[in-house]
């Protein structure tokens, strides 16, 4: 994913140099590359080569970052410390973090027009084009980060926390798992489903635990502050329901999300790995 | 295009209503619509109506409009009116403008990916897709405003200025045409030489036009404050070459535009007089 991703970037020499340096620094500069994983072990469990969807899933890790590069800005979580580095407006400059962001987001849509890797047919890209700009929009990631700042200081219930993560985090789980799918030309309707039954709990699983972790975790493992969301009085599952439930809710999400693998047999135990991997991480 | 855009935007009611609200809020703020404007207009010269090329002026403005709350924050530009109103950011709050310029880039692409009224071929979708991300993205307008900003308070020669323009404004100004034009399936090649050879002297002699406006124009008619590009020392035409060598040289780039525009005959006139208009524009 490294090379991957610093293939399609503009080179840190080129007009305008401090943009595309800062672009490579915000999304060179570690990260767990989670989606991907998700891109790459579905297309594993469809019959898909990692070349097939490696564009798809820089694609996703762009939209990623730069959703990472804005909020960490002083106007929204005004964050310091992102993967154990100073965040990008901190490296760099406000002004420049907000185009990096931008840039980002343009060049994962520019990726997914061009890029040779991909499935050459226009019907698949077009398709991928709608589904990653679905998920990063309003009704996705936009559209949470908007609810969470909204809901800063506010008691939301446990349906409106789940809102919030289904968009905030959750689609771009989601579409990481569905943009893989939809490199095959025409999937078994049937493996389709079993897909969105296994990437929707696990995406709420996924900032479930998360958020544990900003309880639980230490900052030194997850290369960023703690307890930040309380701090916040940012809603979280620990603060509606406790973390006792929330664990059992992040055990009960798992395995939902396995039973739905269920008709995909053998072909989906990567899926299944990473999923093990994603809900028992300390970072 | 105000009904096109409107119908286009997530309604201010549906959640999360505020970012949704300020979205329209920005969008549908006045403006002089002119990239649409040269997206009909095109569409015009090449035998479209204005329906088919709807959808993409849409695109366009909504890139246009994303741009737009960017630069005026705070961190960039920061600016308190545009178009005779509150900049966003002052509207609603900063964290809000970043995510309305976020999702409103998201929108376009949406847009292209999947609205009904744009050309069904997937090929022409994606091609579109490709050409407004290009135009939008470091070599386009987001490096343009990349270089603005390292420009500020330092001498740039006249080669420089233009390069930051053909990227900051005439990027986007020529990609309407570019698009409009690409919502032919097969145009003749002589006809896309001839269109290509109208709109970048066209952008390069509007973006002229607009640095003279911030000298000579007056804050009533413009909806903004003038004289902010010599006070933030902005390297525009006028302080480089002077405000007479910059008049001529709308003139003479004027020249080139309809000159090249020559094998289209009298189709092109609606693209003519909108560019007769732009150059002539007093706001």
């Amino acid at each position: 994913m490294e090379l991957a991703l610093a293939a399609r970037l503009p080179g840190a020499d080129v007009l305008p140099a401090r943009l595309h340096e800062a672009m490579r620094y915000s999304v060179l500069g570690g990260g767990k590359r989670i989606r991907p994983a998700l891109v790459f072990a579905t297309a594993h469990a469809v019959g898909l080569t990692e070349e097939d969807v490696e564009a798809a899933a820089c694609a996703i890790e762009l939209v990623h970052v730069y959703s990472l590069v804005h909020d960490d800005l002083p106007a929204m979580d005004d964050d310091d410390l992102r993967r154990g580095r100073p965040t990008c407006h901190k490296a760099y400059d406000e002004a420049t973090a907000v185009l990096v962001g931008d840039a980002l987001q343009t060049l994962a849509f520019q990726v997914l027009a061009r890029d040779p890797a991909l499935p050459a047919a226009a019907a698949i890209r077009l398709r991928l084009v709608e589904l990653l700009a679905e998920a990063s929009g309003t009704f996705g990631m936009a559209g949470g980060q908007a609810i969470d700042l909204a809901a800063q200081g506010r008691k939301l219930d446990l349906v409106q926390v789940e809102e919030m993560h289904a968009r905030k985090t959750g689609a771009l789980i989601r579409v990481s798992v569905m943009m893989a799918a939809a490199c095959v030309p025409a999937l078994d309707p049937r493996w389709q489903h079993a897909l969105a039954g296994f990437v929707n709990p696990i995406g709420l699983a996924f900032q479930i635990q998360d958020d544990l972790l900003d309880v639980l975790g230490d900052a030194t493992t997850l290369g960023k502050a703690t307890g930040a969301d309380s701090e916040r009085s940012k809603p979280t599952h620990p603060s509606v329901i406790g973390i006792e439930a929330s664990q059992d809710r992040v055990r009960l999400l798992h395995q939902q999300a396995f039973d739905a693998l269920a008709p995909l047999g053998p072909r989906a135990d990567l899926l299944r790995s990473l999923a093990d991997w994603l809900l028992a991480r300390r970072y």
